[in-house]
Order: structure tokens, then sequence, then C-alpha cells
């Protein structure tokens, strides 16, 4: 036999899974709630959907036929939030700009995404203008400057000139919206997610953390992005609000004291940021002795160290980790802690447990599945229903990605027996030697305890004898070197304690003035291992 | 232009919405968690898996093929639980038997699913056997009767003679499962729900119960459903307790004295009920003198009185209602308080607010949509994307049912502002009166308050110059008849405030000693529409 189907029937709606019916949902249940931009400007829902229809309505009479592609470089605001929702549901695609790149690479990715309009906040004008006569044919829709007065703006001429839009149907395996992932090599790659992969993507996330509420969000919660909105979809969380129809507050550009403000005022209780911003709200609040207690934030993108937890404890903040990429939406693992058990902390700075639909396994370097012992570690290979199914225009980097039908990640993680996930290093920045993986993540984590040091990365360097050794390259906080022996009589407890292996203290210190970052802000490794590939790990 | 495509990529993992996801989600993050046969028989969920693993084994080395039917006849139980999963994992359609029907239509059902295999619990084995010779070939597996080893049984020896089974991919829109509804015209009709349905379903259940938790259930909370899982999954909530790993607890057959035992003992805090069964275990509560607190408890099935609210909040329950449809997988709307409002009770006792990705609208008789303004009244009809698509080999009542693509609950209700749905009555048991619409359940409602009421149903009744009039049918709760003139009486102070037309005052009451019931134990107002026609609307 073969499976069985329900009868045709021609007069029955059948619901695509796009994203529409999120704002739809939102309606149904949230009509009248906020949503916030720095404090100044409020929508209800209801006036929130007014002016997304309204706002496609505009886009489409400047050219957002479906399949155009509608650029955004924008900070957080409900206009980007507008085009969350408008641009797809015109069946257009939105391609939020990392606004972060280089005016080099972000013509790259214009270029690459064949932009016809551009949704353009002033502050990132001027930087379209030296690459726009290279982009050829295209519109720009210019946002207000912060301060101004918004209705002189293009983007809300565009909204109060236009009537609502009457949308019609779009295929839910539509591409909704696109991204470029810059690694430390090659060109920028194109993610794109379906409305479908969205609207899945929301459904986990919404229950992800609602369930496991005040280590995420549910009704009664007041929500502030502090991950741009450009990237990974603010973590999927405003389409998660929206959907559970929470007030949201949308910050504009990052800045400490105005963070801190709108969380004051509005009543924030869930945001989501990196580490580095987490250690600049924590600064400003000790100096501004605010409490911040009532405040969850789930913190990504870098490791939560134990350090930086107890830290953010210590001015109210209620912080654990989650893990994603851009290729992945970007949500894969979020932490939670385990009623009753010791190291709590420890859990809640892993990545923590798969968010509901992923599927996480561990890859040896010969493709067997490593077991889910916490001890293990293999790279992280993970399915979803919302994982980018490829790179555009790149089929070999596609299929390399997926091939085993798995979605690499590139990070070495172990799987606990409950499920936990802890990343131990990016495949690439692993030190293999002597046949064992060593963790340049964790070592990197032990020497930066070390108070003479300010920065420090962990790299790999050939070795004849072992196949790579590791290699410290130190940022001093003061002005001498720190010394090998320093280190090692630093990490030498750790390897009496069974937490480290003897094989993997460093052959040698380097320092440095300061570490080289890429263009998204992390560490430059693989310039690194080049340098000192060639100076070889003997000091 | 046309709508923009993800790149092919043929090693990419084409993630299908199917069942067998949900509980590998379980697995992730909550391998060890607890399921619990009434409290003698518990299972990890890792334990749970590797029993439904080689229960479909079994299952599928005594026939179930994909688009085999195996009909399950059992009290709510880990048996249960374990087809939910095993069967529609083989591609094969799980035909949750109504055990409350009579033998014929039994027969019927079983044979209108065509089924191969079916699950008996010994309750029902005396049942299957008199109409045994009627369906055919046929294969039976019977459970452990209750206090019985169950290592006896075919249905354990299924599982222990078999190894773990590999499963085939089975397509999104496969039906996973079926189910006749029954109404009190016609024969039942075959309900069903494919995989994507069946999921989609579970994630919008998650986030409702989740976001709006304790008016709902989360991570920590303890699960028993005391609703039958053959009727609309048990509303889902296996499902969806299952994806978020909540510790779950089967209680068998429906005792009150045991229900209460569970929920002690194993620490339940979430259930869900009719009202017959709530005001069942309240009494039980009152005799044992047990305090509830702590018990939250959505209830449907029929409305939630504000009368037997306050008596489930007197031994400490947590009541609210919910609305659905044996059409609709059966979620549809669930209600919650509103922070802050007066009439908190009044909505807790509304059918509530919508599922996440439900549209309901009303339409008034000519087809259109009336406002949500909490006044107008017209059929709530629907849309979300695990509605049934059609009755089984029913066209004619399939097109009916989605009829201009909304599908048509056949209950008139009023939506408010801010999105609560009231459910006023039954489309073909409102009174149709001067062009008004009276609500026979609000009249119902009004009656029911009266000491001397025992049992009431208001019924439309032809006349010549209104249309219809209401006529009250009331079984008493003393020996004497209650006069039309008693009921008007305490109807009046309704009339003068303004809750009641004066035109919707009965213009006769009619005396019972009792209401016929249908095979579902609700009311069978059609029966009586007919016999009271014959009589007219004058005492």
């Amino acid at each position: 036999m073969s499976f069985r189907y329900a009868d045709d029937n021609a007069e029955a709606y059948r619901y695509p899974l796009t994203i529409d019916q999120l704002l739809e949902s939102a309606l149904a249940t949230a009509a009248t709630q906020e949503i916030v931009y720095r404090g100044d400007v409020r929508f209800s829902y209801r006036d929130f959907a007014d002016r997304v229809s309204r706002l496609a309505a505009g886009l489409r009479a400047i050219g957002a036929e479906p399949g155009v592609t509608v650029s955004m470089l924008d900070w957080d605001s409900h206009r980007y939030l507008e085009c969350y929702f408008a641009v797809p549901m015109l069946g257009a695609v939105l391609h939020t700009v990392n606004v972060r790149l280089s005016a080099d690479e972000i013509l790259y990715t214009l270029q690459h995404a064949q932009v016809q309009i551009l949704i353009v906040h002033p502050d990132f004008a001027g930087m379209v203008e030296s690459i726009g006569d290279k982009l050829g044919d295209f519109r720009i829709v210019t946002t207000a400057a912060d301060g101004a007065d918004p209705a002189a703006s293009d983007y809300e001429r565009l909204i109060s000139a236009s009537r609502p839009h009457c949308f019609d149907p779009v295929d839910e395996d539509a591409i909704a919206s696109t991204f470029y992932t810059t690694g430390t090599t090659g060109l920028p790659k194109a993610v794109s997610f379906s409305h479908r992969q969205l609207v899945l993507h929301t459904l986990a996330t919404a229950i992800k953390l609602a369930s496991q509420a005040p280590f995420g969000m549910a009704l009664g919660d007041v929500y502030m992005p502090i991950t741009p909105m450009f990237h990974g979809h603010a973590w999927g969380m405003p389409y998660a609000a929206t959907l559970m129809g929470l007030k949201q507050v949308y910050p504009g550009r990052y800045e400490p004291a105005r963070l801190l403000d709108l969380r004051q005022c509005e009543g924030v209780t869930f945001s989501h940021c990196v580490p580095t911003i987490l250690q600049m709200l924590i600064d400003e609040a000790k100096v501004r002795g605010d409490d911040l207690g009532g405040w969850s934030m789930a913190i990504g993108g870098a490791a939560l160290t134990q350090n930086l937890l107890t830290e953010a404890r210590d001015v109210g903040l209620n912080v654990f980790a989650g893990f994603g990429l851009s290729e992945a939406a970007p949500n894969l693992t979020l932490s939670r802690p385990l009623t009753g058990a010791a190291d709590s902390e420890a859990r809640l700075c892993s990545a923590g447990l798969p968010f509901p639909l992923v599927q996480a396994r561990l890859l040896d370097t010969a493709g067997n599945f490593l077991p889910h012992d916490g001890v293990a570690e293999g790279e992280l290979v993970v399915r979803a229903p919302w994982l980018t199914q490829s790179y555009g225009g790149n089929a070999e980097a596609s299929a390399e990605l997926w091939r085993g039908g798995w979605m690499h990640t590139q990070d070495v993680a172990t799987i606990d027996t409950l499920g936990y996930v802890q990343i131990r290093d990016r495949l690439k920045d692993v030190i293999k030697t002597g046949g064992e993986w060593i963790s340049s993540l964790m070592l990197e984590n032990l020497i930066q305890d070390m108070a003479e040091v300010d920065e420090v990365a962990v790299i790999a360097v050939p070795d004849d004898r072992w196949g790579e050794r590791p290699v410290a390259v130190i940022v001093p906080s003061g002005d001498a070197p720190v010394p090998l022996s320093a280190v090692r009589a630093h990490l030498d407890p750790m390897v009496h304690s069974g937490k480290l292996s003897r094989f993997a203290l460093p052959d040698r210190v380097a320092t440095r003035e300061e570490l080289p970052k890429t263009s998204v802000g992390k560490i430059d490794k693989k310039l690194l291992r080049k340098q000192y590939a060639a100076e070889g790990v003997s000091e």
C-alpha cells in the first residue's frame, strides 16, 4: 500500500506557512499592545499592521514585485520590524545588510543580491553614496534621522501616501529573507530563508522561550533586542515576540545609557546580546548604580564565561547562553538551569539544549556519529526545518555545508547525556596534536583569567613531530610581556586536577600590542596562524 | 518577476514536518523525564521511545504498512501515547475509536476506516467480539487488563519480541490520524489529519500553553489528560507535553478517586476536562477534603459557567475555558485572564483567544463578515494549518464544511475588540425570531440558576408570526413542575438590566422527567425540537 491522503476539497483553504500569518496571529490576541521606538514613537499592533500594509503598497508602487530584493541598512527600529513583514508579504526578498562590513563588502552583497530598492538610515547615506554608481539601477528610500521629523522622510511619505495593500498569496517556499555571512576566508556567502522556514523558526523559538521563562520570555514580558536586526533576524526574537503579542521596544543605535533608560522607562524584561555588549551594560549599570533585577538576557555570538555571568548577576541580570549560526536563521540551542544541579552556572554558560525540532549530532573526522556522553568531541552537525538549503550561487560551498545530509556548523562540541551542548572550539581553530584535539577556546578562557593578560588567542602552529602544537598570542595588560613560564605555572593546577591535559600546555607565548580582528570583530586567527606558522613553535 | 527560491542542493536535508520529529525533540532535551501509567508503570522518555520503535516493528510485522488503518480502543494510557507515535511513524493511520459510541456505530466507523489491525483493551473485547464477524479480515492486538500482568498481553509481546524499527521517511501530507465525529444527525463523519497538520497543531498548542502558564503548562509542570485520548488527540496536549519534555501521567479509565490520588502522588499541575468531569472532581475533593491548589485545568466540550468556576476555585483549582472541534484537531481558542480587568471571571468562562495561526471571523446569514465588537453575533468560521480538509468519502459535507474557503464551526459567537471569542449557541440551536437571534445557551444558563431547575434545554419552536419562538424544557429539581410565571419572574431582572431582550422570554415551559441525550452525552435538541414543534409554543 501507499500513504493515505485527505480527499481533495476545492473549497478547503490550504493554509500556507507564510509570514503574514504571524502578524495576523498577533492582531488576533494583542491588537492594542505596544511597539515602541527609542521611547519617542509608539504604535499599537493594530496601527503597526496598518503601517505594514501601507508600506507594502508604497514599496510595490516603486517596484517591489515578487522576487525583487529590498535591501535595508538601518538600526534596530519599528521600521525594521515593518520591513520584516511588508517585504516578504509582497513576495519580495528582504536583504538585511550587515552595516558593520566595509563599503566594498556591502557593495559586493548588494550586487550579489541584485538590489532594486534600498532602505537607508541617514547614518549610512554617505557610505551608500560612495558605492551607488557601481550599483546600477536602484531606488533609495531614506528614513528619518534620529531626532528629525519622521514625516519629512521618504520612508514615512511612502507610508502616508499609500492606502492599505491587498496582498496576493505567497508560496511558502519562496525566499523571504537573505543575509550575507562572513567568515575569515573568501567572499561573503548568501544564506536565505523561505517563509515556511521563518514561520517554523518563529514557532520553535516561541516554544523554547515561553516554556522556560524567565530563561526566555512569555506573556507579560517586554522585549528589546540588543543584537542587530540585520543579523539572523535579531535571533528570530522579534518574530516570536510579535507572534506572542508582547510589548516590544526598539532602541535604535546601541548606546549603553539609552538601553538602560529604555529598560527602566519601558519595563524591559527580556533581551539578548553578545558578551561585549553585556560587559558594556554591566559597566554602565555600575556607574549609574542601576539594579537590573528582573531583566533576563540570552547571550550568544561568543562564549559566555562564568566570570562574566557572575558579574552580570552582581548587577541583577539573569543571563544564560545560546548558540546559533547565520546559516540557521540562527537558532539552534539555548541554555537553562537544571533543577537542583550543582553545576548550574556551567550549564548556563554552555550552549544549552536544542530548540524544538532541532536534531543535533557529533561527527568525528571519519564521519561517524559520536556518543552524547559529555566527553566525546566532534563536529556539531544539525538538522532543523529552517536551515539555509544552500549558499546562493555557490554550489560547491552548499554541498560542503550539507555533506552527508547534515548541516556542518564547523564547531567542535560535546553533548552530554541530558542533551546539553558545549561548544569546545571552531573546527578550524582546534589544535590537532598527536591524534588528540585541544580546544583553543578552553586554553584562551583559562589564560584570560591571568591578571597580566589583557587579550589572548591560542592558535595551532605546524609541528613536524606532533602535527600541530598550541601557541598563545598574548596582549599583556601591563608593559611587560607575559613569559611562557608564568602561563605554564598558571595552567599547572588545571593539569594536576585533570581538567587539562599536560599535552595541551602551550609551547610558546608570543606577545603583541593588539590582536588582528575581522570585520565583525572576531579575532582573525587565520592571519595569526599564517604569521606564526612561519616562526614555528619555539620561543 | 516571480518568487525567488533557494538554489537546489542535493545534499541538503529537506526537513518534513512529521510526527517522529516531535519525539526526537523530546529525547534531545528530556531523555530521563518520566511517563507514568496509573502510578503503576513508569518509563523514561528514552525507554518510551525504545518501546515506540519496537512496537512499530511489531505492528509492521503483522501488516501495518503505509496507508493501513490501525484502530485503537483503549483508556488513556502510555500505550495510547505509544500508538500516537508508532502508527503514524510507519506511514499507517491511527484511528482513535470513540469507545462511547454504540457497537453499531463503532462497527460503522471501523468498516469505513477499513481497519486491518485493532488494538483493544480487554474492557472492550466483548463489544469487539460481538461485531467482529461483520468486519472481514483484521488482526486483534489485546492489551493487558488493568491489574493483570502486562507481559502476558499481545500488546507487550509485540514489543518485547521486536527489535527497534528502522523507519522509512513519511510524506508530511500523509494522513497520520483519523476520528469519527458524531452530530445529532446522520452517520459519523471521518475527519483526518496529516503529519504536517499534527506537528503544526502541536507547535501552536505548545506556544499557547507555555506562553500563558499557569493558564497552561510550561517546563516544570506535570501533565495528566482527563479528556479521552481518542477525542481530538486529548486536545493535542499529549503531543505538546511530549515536545516540551514534561512529566506525563496517564490515568486509565477515569475514576475520580484515582484521578485525585494521581494528582497528589505524581504532583500533577495541568489537566483538561469537560464540565461534567470537573464537577465530579470538585465533589470528590470536597468529600476527601482535598485542597487542589496548584492544579490548572482547561475546560472545554461544553460551556464553563461562572458558578462552576467559583465552585472549582473553592477547592483550589485554577480553571479556564477553551474551545475546539473534532474537525480542528481540535484546538481553536483558549482563555486567560486580562490583567487588571474587572470581568476576568467572565473572560475565563469565554472561549478565549485564538491559538497562534488561527484566523477567526464571524459571518452573518448572507455570508458577510461581521465586526469584532463583542456585540455582533455570527457564525464562527476559521482557518488554521491543521483543520481537516474534508470528511472522508463525503464530498458534499466537505464542501459545505468549507464553503467560501472558511471552515464553518456551526457555532454562533461574538468576538470582542480584544479578540476574546464568546460562543453564544450552536447555529442550529439558535432561536431565530422576528429577524433577531436568541441564544438558547444564554437562556439555559440563566434558567439553570433557579433552585427549582435541575436541567433545562431551550429550543426553537416554529411560530407563524415570528418564525420561531423559545420554549424551555425543564427537569424540575423537586416533584412540582416549574411554572412559566416563575421562569419569567426569574428572568425579568435581566430584562430590566438590559442583559436580556424582552423578546427572548420563553413563551412556554414544558416539563419532563429527563432530557434525551446523544451518544456523547449532549442534550438531543433535535429530538426535542421535533417533539415540541408538533405541540406548538403555547402552554
